[in-house]
């Protein structure tokens, strides 16, 4: 592709800047108005791509560059946070996270599955539509637990703990459910698929730290700037591409990078300088989110009574299998830990797309995925907002949490 | 354009991430190599994107998105710069500036001119490689001094100061080539644009500093987190989008928006935090120069000697020219200037490429400006390192300069 001339354009404005203005200062000006009424400014953020986008004043479209700055924001936002993560205290919640992951994944699948197959689409269909309900967009709640400083509370560990292995276990769901759609099944491309990413993230999580200790030293010796923080990027990077050639999603990848480097960027810079890229990045992300909703479809009825009830079916499955799965730890922090989960955002998208493309998913079915992802990502953020207080942050501070302490939030959010 | 499905990727990685991976990894490599024989890292950048470019591994390839973040890469690049420049002190050295472009065009103008003219070319092509040679790339030599902590430097100043003016003039010069190779000059367009763009700087540099002084307490009522830091991009974007709209180079505005931007910078977390989003994103622009690079079109041997002699005249007139101008302030900080305006970077390749698709540069013509843009941006750094020393330095904190001082280097260069 040949770029644009857009130094010296004499015929006029530079098209790329001006989207990135547009969108940069929308979702800004949109996080101040929701910081003024109270509420989370991710979701303004997100209603302001709604607004600059095709449904509303049709300024910006979801496109390739969108699309891609919009990925390098969720990447950096999921590496800043593992950077705030400590391995160790993730795996002492391992058990519970691995329980609230798989009744998170299994509830919604059924209910999913169910609902399609009852309002007359076909097998295939109603399995797509089960897996699109299935993974946990954990920007979202990511991004709100990190501005409210509650990253290292409890339910919050579990929260993330839960994320990644929800992100195996929906690229297992979907793997099969591909299979399925192209009509023969092959176990052992899944199990390959399944001990791989199994294996690349317990390998990271429990060795990572030390490998990146024991390496840290030879970054002292870098004669180039920023040594630790252009170290950090190129592991972030790296470990994002090498998630997506096992398979699992890139963001996956990011934060365990991050968790890796958790403890050694305690005494650098690097947190601090991540952070600002992050915070520059991750407004395309969830502007992005909102540019892909299209409200010409919601014009009909029906359409908007069939979507209102599978966001329900989201809602609930997500709230009761995760919930369920955590109220041993008592009914606040279950409640805590099913709306942390609840979002679908990017990802329900995504695996809808997949539906729409391989011609499985009906566009009807696909607008209402995309209206399912949207509303549980716009009401999980004030829902969290409420249901964490001062007690979290008190019991994070605990010194057995062993929680490594961020030098700044990453938001005020 | 419908993105590609790729948090979800069953098929295999993700490209997007990979690029990113390739360029700044190699990038860093690069540069730590470069660092360790002694010379610019910038340069190592750069030929790292030859390196992974078409030229050698064909890795990479310069598409719309590596272009989008080189132009992110360089605006922020540039921006930063603008953070540490104090407009009155531009305004100090204004008239050896204004005398410094002057000169530093219209030498290498005449200059290509003849050189086409003598060597076969038409009257259009012979005006546009003159163009071509006009215009300074100031991203390379702001990345070089910034790095040596040299930025407050008297020579400093005149070469920023004279490389917005140069801007200026490159624009006129293209709207006057472009007006003669269409067949009509509308004088009355050129000089509204002239002084549009003339009265936009002046304005900006005369009173941004007072404007945004008033404005800052504002900020401070922000309920956003990073209220400077959010302020200052916006800004930044904005003013890049104004320059591109007035048929200036994206990157004085951003340059322009720094400056105002300066003196409430120094109480905040701005400077470390815009650095830090530069720092993972200018590497993008040098890589990206050096992927515009195509090394098959000089396997002829006179396209090689060629190609040669229009460096040499792109060395000779930017050396002469812009020295000669700044020779009352000594040879030394004459050579030092001169060395500064000397490469043309992506702003030559730019130009070349709008004659290449006006039909009026052969693609011989085209292929020896981008040799001659690469060859002067890769000699300039390493000379810039041997002509500044302590003595510069020492000038430089002289308090009669009045320079806003970083709060920590751009880069260790």
């Amino acid at each position: 592709m040949q770029p644009e001339l857009l130094f010296f354009s004499p015929t006029g404005a530079d098209s790329l800047l001006l989207s990135l203005f547009i969108i940069f200062a929308a979702a800004k000006l949109s996080a101040e108005f929701f910081e003024r009424i109270r509420q989370p400014p991710v979701v303004g953020e997100i209603l302001a791509g709604i607004i600059i986008g095709p449904s509303v004043f049709k300024l910006i479209h979801h496109t390739e560059l969108t699309h891609a700055l919009s990925e390098m924001g969720v990447m950096l936002l999921l590496f800043t946070v593992g950077l705030e993560v400590n391995s160790r205290a993730l795996f002492r919640v391992g058990t519970i996270s691995l329980l609230v992951a798989v009744c998170g994944v299994v509830l919604p699948f059924i209910a999913g599955y169910f609902f399609m197959h009852y309002t007359g689409g076909n097998t295939a269909e109603a399995i797509f539509l089960g897996a699109a309900l299935v993974a946990t967009s954990v920007g979202i709640t990511a991004r709100v637990l990190s501005g409210m400083r509650m990253l290292s509370a409890k339910s919050s560990q579990i929260i993330l703990g839960a994320a990644v292995i929800d992100d195996i276990l929906g690229l297992l769901v979907l793997s099969i459910v591909t299979s399925i759609a192209k009509g023969q099944i092959k176990y052992g491309e899944i199990l390959t698929t399944a001990a791989v990413s199994i294996g690349f993230t317990l390998f990271v999580a429990l060795v990572g730290t030390k490998i990146v200790k024991r390496a840290s030293p030879s970054l002292e010796r870098l004669r180039i700037g920023h040594a630790y923080f252009v170290g950090g990027l190129i592991l972030c990077l790296g470990f994002s591409v090498l998630a997506t050639y096992i398979g699992m999603a890139a963001i996956v990848g990011a934060f365990l990078a991050g968790m890796a480097l958790a403890e050694i960027s305690e005494h650098t810079t690097m947190h601090n300088q991540t952070s600002a890229v992050m915070e520059f990045l991750v407004p395309f992300f969830f502007v992005g989110i909102g540019l892909q909703v299209d409200l010409s479809v919601f014009t009909d009825k029906q359409m908007v009574i069939m979507s209102l009830i599978l966001t329900t079916i989201a809602i609930a499955t997500k709230l009761l299998g995760c919930g369920a799965a955590a109220l041993p730890l008592g009914l606040r922090a279950a409640l805590q830990i099913g709306v942390g989960m609840m979002p679908r955002g990017e990802v329900g998208i995504i695996v809808a797309q997949l539906g729409l493309g391989m011609g499985v998913l009906s566009k009807a079915s696909y607008a209402m995925v995309v209206f399912m992802a949207v509303a549980t990502t716009l009401i999980a953020p004030p829902l969290l907002k409420l249901l964490y207080d001062e007690r979290d942050k008190a019991a994070s501070t605990s010194p057995e949490s062993e929680i490594v302490e961020p030098e700044q939030p990453l938001s005020s959010m």
